[in-house]
């Protein structure tokens, strides 16, 4: 897979009744969703709980993903961490594994310069030598990348292929595609709107429990159909708003929203996360039940 | 007039080289965008240096532009003030005037309850009986307009159409859309992507330099070609960076251009707004030469 | 007077029934703060509805403060105004009316250069050309005055004598006052706190309601008490919260309680802020005669 | 030592010129501000590299600070991770060390409800069941450590004692002391101000590289003599104005100083952090001289 387009989904990373890795369900996620027409996945990024992982699932997890894909879709295994020597470990390993590129979230915790933010992507991009994809996730980094940042990566960073925008600045897509970056955005709820100014792709949670809605989106777009993408995006965007209802953590519903529709238990959020409840569980079966998913 | 939708720039005020209202330059740039294709304006509003004006300065605006369009475009005159009475007023005199709907920007300066802002637009809409569109401009008054409190507003007051909606919380668009609300994208740069998640149009200034630019969008979104709407889009996100670039501040920069354009002087900003430089004012020309505007 | 220190509330502008102003309250609750033995007062300010008034009350409220004063206490007229020509008018009635300083927020609604902030300052300043004080409240104006942008104002305004900080970023109190600024702190429940890192004094609001709480403290500290003043600050800081347990909004209840303590009516806030109910009033009233404040 | 109070530094973590954790720097820079007079240590804090550290190091820091303590003084040890298993695991540990305190900060990275960080807590303290101080420092945590919040915290942790108050919102001072929490001002320039409105003491970074300053004002303040305490902060506030000046970030900066003023070279921070450069050291050393700190 050369071209890094499409829908991407965010994939959750689910766990044993014990909290650790659970593979087999982690392999099925994925392959229902690939069968289902995804363009590849977003991989232990805010949505597969990140940095709640140990550096050692990060890495089975990698492995997993690229020997479930056989280069079908394209994965882009994140490798974000606190310190540049272990984002920059994570990224060798992850090439090692077979992934297609990597993602990595700014520094976070610590405020730092352009400069020092700019290096710590050099060296991690050196560590992996794959495409790299900057993570704009300012509610989490407390780091908003601006154009003029995302200039200083291009500038030092030979692998750069492009970032994904969950900033709330949403006109931000059209500058990122006129550097020349592949810009995925990060609301499903706005695929069809960022793709008309530039957007390459879609990457975010919600797709994973139901990727033939945004794959959807997706043909609607290429085929130039403006009133059917429309539609599709509509329907797609009511998907989480229906599902949240149920009034669990986003983590924990979106964990069980696939444990339900596959049929395997993908586990609970890792605390400080928080589980669904029995009745929150009920009331989410109901939901998707109504909307055909079960 | 009946459907508050496409494009509706938001007016700028000329000014004489005296510092007061420039009818005569008004009626030409208002007439410039009518045969342009406009739908109608937003006047008086943040492009009209809306509360740096006097209550009598308003209502002489108010009175020119329902003059000045006859029922040929929808206006929507801003009667935002300080105080509720001051609103209610403005908002009584532009009905008298003529003009097709009022926006009101909420309450500025002081915080105040959701059930004040309601009750504050509850006055004001009876007092002109007229189509309302709240106006949405956080960065101006600290308020966001959230769909809660679109809601409550909604629950009170019966005049209600619609929002211009100029703030970054852009998936809000489609949950105004959906309560039924006529939601008028307030970035020029988003009006195609907001069309395609529900908006009825767009609100802004720059489109009122080159209202072709827009009223193309429009167009061939409506025709529902996806393409030649994109192109249009991208073509129209780049004239205020093109135009920016001279140096000025945003009114400044936009009276001069209108200067050029239409050969009659728009004046300056009232202070403390400041004036383009003479070199920045030749920058401009240039700039706006490339482009054939002038 | 020609220190600007020590306690100087800010006044609430008592109303009429009829919503006009109430000159013979006010003059009546500008007696009671001056036996009570304050500094100054913060006039027409955030606390006074500023904004809600005309330019013609604004001007009738100067007066009657430079009259019932007579020079016994540091009158501060606020003249801030949406324009710089407006602004610049009021400056000039106050220093005619015989105010000792004038006050003035910057430039709000609309965002501006630090060079545009220091000239309508220059203006402003020039028309009365009495000390200065600027008013640093950022969550009615959206502008934080920094300790660059007010080095830019030292420069161009030789009126300049410091300024009323409302602002969240308490260690600048510090700042301003090595920068050789009269500081003085808009929160009533940091006057000690502010005092120790070299503020002059004080201006908030609920002084008004009790001077005598805020005179204790000054005269505590100023004799070296520590211990005495931190009680006093205690006593201070405990006031507000508990009157503001009746549930109304701020200016309601600063007039409510005034009208309750000195008998004579202060009426209701400038729609759009609301009035306290008849309960509230009750309520407040039992409060403030557990306190002793009537 | 059972009163947490008086000034306790937030101790940098030296690092050998391989980046790895330098015992010898540790106990040197400990020992140094122990014979200064200060009353405590917050270890492995904000300026302690925290979570740029492995569990690992954790660990061996906590056990070094125990063992060179040995009762002088309180170590309050920072026990922070982002999974709630990772902090309890630091916490039991903290506590076998023998540490006389730990400290936390609330979960980062994702948004959690009042009702989990509040879980958080309570599982970390009794993994320890030593005195808990929540650390609010929402620049890095994005969570604000509202009143409320820690009163949910109060009532389901019996541990605690208390909190590091880094926030903008100074006045929750006074209310977090009302509360019966041991609150420790955590910005260097405001010791004398919070100990004014209830603080018991002060934790930040820049005592850790001149003690004897902060000790100054906490034994002028405990002698009631104020105009001591007011110079003292002054010099103290100072400081790190003449030391930033060198330019560099403030863990290079912080090592840097100590390098200097104890004659053994603690390190640089590890990257993304970035050390000073040869220049930004010299200009370094030569305020120190100045200010006779070498």
């Amino acid at each position: 897979m050369s071209e890094f387009e499409g829908i991407l989904p965010a994939i959750i990373t689910p766990m044993t009744s014990e909290g650790s890795f659970h593979e087999e369900a982690f392999r099925k996620v994925m392959e229902f969703n690939i069968e289902a027409g995804v363009h590849g996945f977003w991989i232990a990024g805010g949505t597969g709980e990140s940095i709640l992982l140990s550096d050692d699932e990060n890495m089975r997890i990698a492995s997993a993903a690229a020997d479930q894909a056989r280069g079908r879709v394209n994965n882009i295994m994140h490798v974000g961490a606190a310190t540049t020597e272990r984002a920059a470990r994570l990224a060798e390993h992850a090439a090692r594994a077979g992934v297609e590129a990597i993602c990595c979230v700014p520094p976070f915790f610590y405020g730092r310069t352009d400069q020092a933010i700019a290096e710590h992507y050099r060296i991690v991009a050196a560590a992996a030598d794959l495409p790299l994809f900057v993570y704009n996730l300012p509610q989490s980094t407390g780091v908003e990348i601006t154009p003029d940042l995302m200039r200083r990566v291009q500038d030092r960073v030979p692998q750069l292929a492009g970032l994904k925008h969950s900033s709330q600045v949403f006109p931000n897509v059209r500058t990122f595609a006129a550097m020349g970056l592949s810009c995925l955005v990060g609301n499903h709820q706005l695929m069809l709107p960022a793709l008309t100014i530039g957007a390459r792709g879609c990457v975010d949670g919600p797709p994973i429990i139901a990727p033939e809605y945004w794959v959807e989106i997706w043909t609607a777009y290429r085929a130039g159909d403006l009133n059917r993408a429309e539609t599709a995006q509509d329907r797609a965007s009511r998907l989480w708003e229906a599902l949240g209802a149920c009034g669990g953590e986003f983590h924990a519903v979106a964990k069980a929203a696939l444990s339900e529709r596959l049929g395997i238990e993908c586990g609970a959020p890792r605390p400080p996360g928080t589980s669904v409840t029995d009745e929150q569980r009920k009331t989410l079966r109901g939901i998707m039940s109504e909307l055909g998913l079960v």
